[in-house]
């Protein structure tokens, strides 16, 4: 996999998103000023992002062909496999997650939801939901690296601690708390709290 | 509302987090190193973050008083007051968010959901589930001011007009598209396919 730094990976899923629809309408061939224009960044910005991720150079005066680019960034986001995943925390967002198939489209399938409460055993949306103590087996056995956290808070650090027990090396954390991981593991926050927090300060300053 | 930088900001839903749980346990003062120790940030940080959202300076030796700083947070962050908000884009992402009464802990409410699909109008979860042509009137009778978008990517700049045209001066953005918007309108981005690109990148070059 190529090497591609943080910033330039954030913007990827924004012109994906938008080379298929350039595709969806018919168009076939793209070029970095039409793409710089459409969202306001730098010509400069958009032929590095292109530049490292593209097989094949952009050619002077047309551009990048719109299929190749599409295939280029889906393989450079990883969304071509599909990567299992776990999902610790079966409550009311754990529950929407797992009956929210959308994420198949970028590559991640839930393979199992998690829950320390028994009743929430079974399964849900057509993905089983098994009990803590299976965690660490399931996970080997499947070969899980990918693991979601969807749990209160106070149960947050917990949780983390018996997903790296269990093997995973890569943590998407939606509980609003500061994990503490072992080196070598990866853990991509998603702070709502915080995000709701940046828009009232917005809305409460003006 | 006092102005603290955006990665304090963005540190707050942590802090405040943890402090509840220490009072939960008894604990009623709580210093700067303890802090720092718990979170691996530095000292001077956390000193930093503290003196910018804290009513009452900390006490040499012994610190902050938890009650306190919790309110100080809380305020802060905006979750005293109820902020109300509509959402645009009733699918599976957009229903799980109307059934996930979460948000309101950190003073967010879903006073309705909008869809341009007839088939989902009516109620759900106890929210209202309006028509698109009725965005603009309610969002202006109950003074709604933040939106929260859920439609797939190809609408997202559409309805995001939308919004702008109902008066909506701060949008919370889960449709992985960049938005352009007017001046003094923010948008957050929940751009979910890129963290999992990250966290897929991360897995894929180990």
């Amino acid at each position: 996999m190529q090497t591609v730094s943080k910033q330039t990976l954030l913007r990827m899923p924004y012109y994906l998103e938008h080379l298929r629809d350039m595709q969806k309408n018919g168009e076939t061939v793209v070029s970095a000023p039409v793409l710089a224009q459409h969202f306001k960044y730098t010509e400069i910005q958009v032929r590095k992002d292109l530049a490292s991720v593209s097989s094949v150079p952009g050619k002077p005066k047309i551009g990048f062909k719109i299929a190749t680019l599409i295939v280029d960034i889906e393989n450079v986001l990883g969304y071509k496999r599909l990567n299992k995943a776990v999902l610790v925390g079966c409550g009311a967002l754990g529950s929407a997650f797992l009956k929210f198939k959308g994420f198949s489209e970028y590559g991640c399938e839930i393979a199992a939801g998690f829950d320390a409460n028994t009743e929430k055993l079974g399964s849900f949306a057509d993905v089983p939901v098994l009990p803590m103590e299976e965690l660490s087996e399931f996970c080997k056995n499947e070969n899980i690296k990918l693991g979601i956290i969807t749990v209160p808070a106070i149960a947050g650090q917990r949780v983390c601690d018996q997903l790296v027990e269990a093997g995973i090396k890569a943590i998407w954390n939606f509980a609003p708390i500061h994990l503490i991981v072992p080196e070598g593991i990866l853990v991509q926050n998603e702070n709502m709290p915080a995000s709701l927090a940046m828009l009232f300060n917005h809305l409460n300053s003006r």
